[in-house]
């Protein structure tokens, strides 16, 4: 791989997307060129990488001519449509979508946990699942010091997950709200403005959300753990930006809080903020726009004999999308 | 007991206060009198019940002559300093706060699930922490046919809760960053608005909050369930009425969706709302001021051989609060 790699985004106009520029030029990955591509209706804006402004160009299966690390978030149907393209071009495609996750030929990684799968790609590495791998930023030092068996979690997630679309509906409707005037709803079912939906992605027959399974599907594979079982109910809060999740989970080894809070505190990329008696836990408010998620509220699990109960927050757009596929990518070209 | 009782409401200017008398308007409670009590700083203010206006008066220890049933919803340390007296006086109290739940001759009740108990009182009677009386509207039925042993549950309780300052703290906080102004707090530590905090009422020493141990504690006494368990964690979120929970119950006997969507079905003071797939499940925003609670999202669970996943809704000022409280009175003069 070309140390100054020629690197493309597609879907660069995204939410994802423009984290992911940032991402590139704060963490000074050496892009040797940026290519940024998008839907025709986004040709020819002009985003900036540094003091470079890069024009958008449109996406077509030509596209990928020269280009070294393709970093894709544009969903399921983009990447299905053209990473194989993309990886007959020569390129090596990061993709963000749920689309090739669980591809047993593809990777699917969190660098801080197993960042050397990176190196059996054929083409493609999947960027799991957002509120998977916040989760895990936690759960996995746990595992490797106690051995998880299984784990019950709840998510709050914020509305930037669902994209660009789903931040101005919330502002949309808080202002409606504010000035008397009707709500009105586009992306999600209901009115997200005070109050929860627990309905994230489409539902399958089992009653599970996509977006539920994604937890114990994506963490066997991400943490070679086959026998992980995960029960999670996922719900939209009225939060811009980072999720949070409540989770419970029991252990093989003995595990205490002390001996958990000591593993937690030497994790990478994870900070313990662990202070109620100070009134300090992790909140989706502060976490935001950070690149390290955060880990509070350890206590052992009333209704286990061998578990834990925490609390973890991170920023979806970041260590759930944009900064773990700028992680896989540095990984590439190590 | 007096068909027609002379009802005292002591707070009844509260967030809780409010909703117990019309509570009592709407469904027709045989009120003979109604005094309105509250703290000095309320004197004076005027209340109606149906056509009737009654000015608040100040709470003394000699403010329950005469008064056949009290309904307190004050906070706990008026209930510990004003509740004896009203015994005394040959009053029925109904109390709202925290303070005597535990208290062994002080029955707690959801008269849904153990009315009879209410015949059992020493002149106190307690109505249960709101979180765990909207759980257990879903959950005893489900116990009563397949014998719950423990649950995993995270809720996502409403700002009116914690009372009107709250609601008041919401909007303004809102109105603030609508109008681009610096966020101010006065009841929560940290900003509410498009956050959410993993802290409701105060931490003990184990790491948990007095709320999350409410639910085990508080339910062992209501179930009349003394080997049961509960691991919650208690989240205060952006929605200004009724709270959401999400559980995870592990049960003795085999339970299927089926057969706990048929219990359900037929549970008094709750709703089935499960069809995912019309987008229709419990939410804060349409149970808000409903007196049923709301059940839905029913699955097996992914983490436990024999249990189910279920999300329930419920007005805490009203099933959480001011209805139970109604109700408890109803059964007083049956």
């Amino acid at each position: 791989m070309n140390r100054n790699p020629h690197v493309a985004i597609v879907g660069a106009t995204g939410a994802v997307g423009i984290e992911m520029i940032k991402t590139l030029e704060k963490r000074n990955f050496p892009v040797g060129k940026l290519t940024l591509l998008a839907s025709a209706r986004s040709v020819g804006k002009k985003l900036k990488l540094k003091e470079q402004e890069i024009t958008v160009q449109e996406l077509t299966k030509d596209s990928f001519k020269g280009i070294d690390i393709a970093l894709f978030s544009a969903g399921g149907s983009i990447s299905k449509e053209f990473a194989p393209a993309a990886v007959k071009a020569g390129c090596v495609v990061v993709d963000n979508s749920s689309y090739f996750r669980m591809d047993d030929t593809v990777p699917l990684v969190v660098p801080e946990i197993n960042g050397a799968d990176v190196k059996k790609h054929k083409g493609i590495i999947a960027n799991p699942n957002c509120t998977t791998a916040i989760t895990l930023m936690a759960l996995y030092p746990l595992h490797q010091a106690f051995n998880v068996k299984r784990i019950f979690a709840s998510s709050y997630q914020a509305v930037s997950g669902t994209g660009a679309k789903a931040i101005e509906e919330l502002e949309r409707q808080v202002g409606q709200i504010v000035a008397g005037k009707t709500v009105t709803k586009e992306v999600y079912p209901h009115q997200i403005a005070f109050n929860v939906l627990p309905h994230v992605d489409s539902f399958l027959p089992t009653g599970y959300t996509k977006e539920e399974m994604k937890m114990e599907n994506e963490g066997r594979k991400i943490m070679h753990h086959a026998s992980f079982r995960a029960s999670v109910t996922c719900v939209r809060v009225p939060v811009y930006r980072a999720h949070s999740i409540a989770v419970s989970a029991e252990f093989e080894k003995p595990v205490s809080v002390e001996s958990a809070r000591l593993v937690l505190s030497k994790a990478p990329g994870l900070d313990l903020v662990d202070a109620p008696e100070k009134a300090e836990y992790p909140l989706p408010l502060y976490v935001a726009e950070k690149y390290n998620c955060q880990v509070g509220r350890l206590r052992m699990d009333c209704a286990l004999d061998n578990g834990l109960c925490f609390w973890v927050a991170g920023d979806q757009l970041l260590k759930g999308a944009a900064l773990n596929a700028v992680q896989i990518a540095e990984e590439l070209i190590k």
